[in-house]
């Protein structure tokens, strides 16, 4: 099963495509959309839309893992990253991939066990997990590649269960 | 010089179409995209972008009119609405469309000459400036249909200032 888990935000949108073969994780691709900074917010969102178009396009995942935030800042803020996980969601649905959302609670237990971890601490257990040496990997890439994890983990702890079952 | 309006919302987007030709304004379209109820987030948001898609294709406008609120009630509605947003922005840089953006309070000046009118009061003004007839229109549609109308009176504004100075 090959997941690709995204963190949306403006400036920086991560992304992570993550893959469970013969009983290891394998990591395909990492990094991060940043659209251009002077274009207006439309073109913005398109560039990152397109983005992720393009990732879908290339690694053909089964399923995608988005983080859902239910906290923001402040109102400006929620709009501005509901707008880009808008321009997300659109790609995700017009390439009908099966859409799974975590909660940054969730995401942060299932690689950090712990739910109030900082990015740092989350970046530096996604390198130990999947066995990443890159000294540049930003913390944005990190995050989604945290997000695609969750996901393929709960989804190889539900096929655990269900193999039980026989 | 052909406009149209969008007045985004999960529920029902609402969207109308003005055009200004032989100085007099002429409604060419107006009504709402409701994406079904039951369909998961990324696929009515899709339905959203798809619908605005349509839109633009069938009438092919020279400018985009959105409203750009600074205010939502809290975090979750602002997540929301931001997403819409989202949704629609892309459709409008897909198709490179010029966007322009509109405070509510704008838009209700430039119908009613009060900013803080209904949206009641704005259906009424609408309906009276635009000469429509119409007892089942939607707040929705009339909202954008002001939405647009606002963006052609700054135009039309701006035109008369730059002839003047001839």
């Amino acid at each position: 099963m090959r997941v690709l888990g995204i963190d949306p935000s403006s400036r920086a949108t991560g992304y992570g495509v993550l893959e469970f073969t013969e009983d290891r994780y394998r990591v395909l691709d990492y990094g991060t959309i940043k659209p251009s900074r002077k274009a207006p917010l439309h073109d913005k969102l398109q560039e990152i839309k397109a983005g992720v178009d393009g990732l879908i396009d290339r690694h053909v995942p089964d399923e995608v893992a988005i983080e859902n935030p239910f906290y923001a800042q402040n109102i400006k803020t929620a709009l501005t990253l509901g707008q880009v996980r808008g321009a997300v969601l659109v790609a995700v649905a017009e390439h009908a991939r099966p859409l799974f959302e975590y909660s940054p609670l969730e995401i942060k237990k299932a690689v950090t066990g712990y739910g109030q971890a900082d990015k740092g601490q989350v970046k530096v257990m996604v390198k130990a997990l999947l066995n990443i040496e890159d000294d540049d990997m930003e913390e944005d890439a990190s995050d989604a590649l945290a997000c695609a994890f969750c996901h393929l983990n709960t989804r190889l702890f539900q096929k655990a269960v269900e193999d039980s079952k026989i």
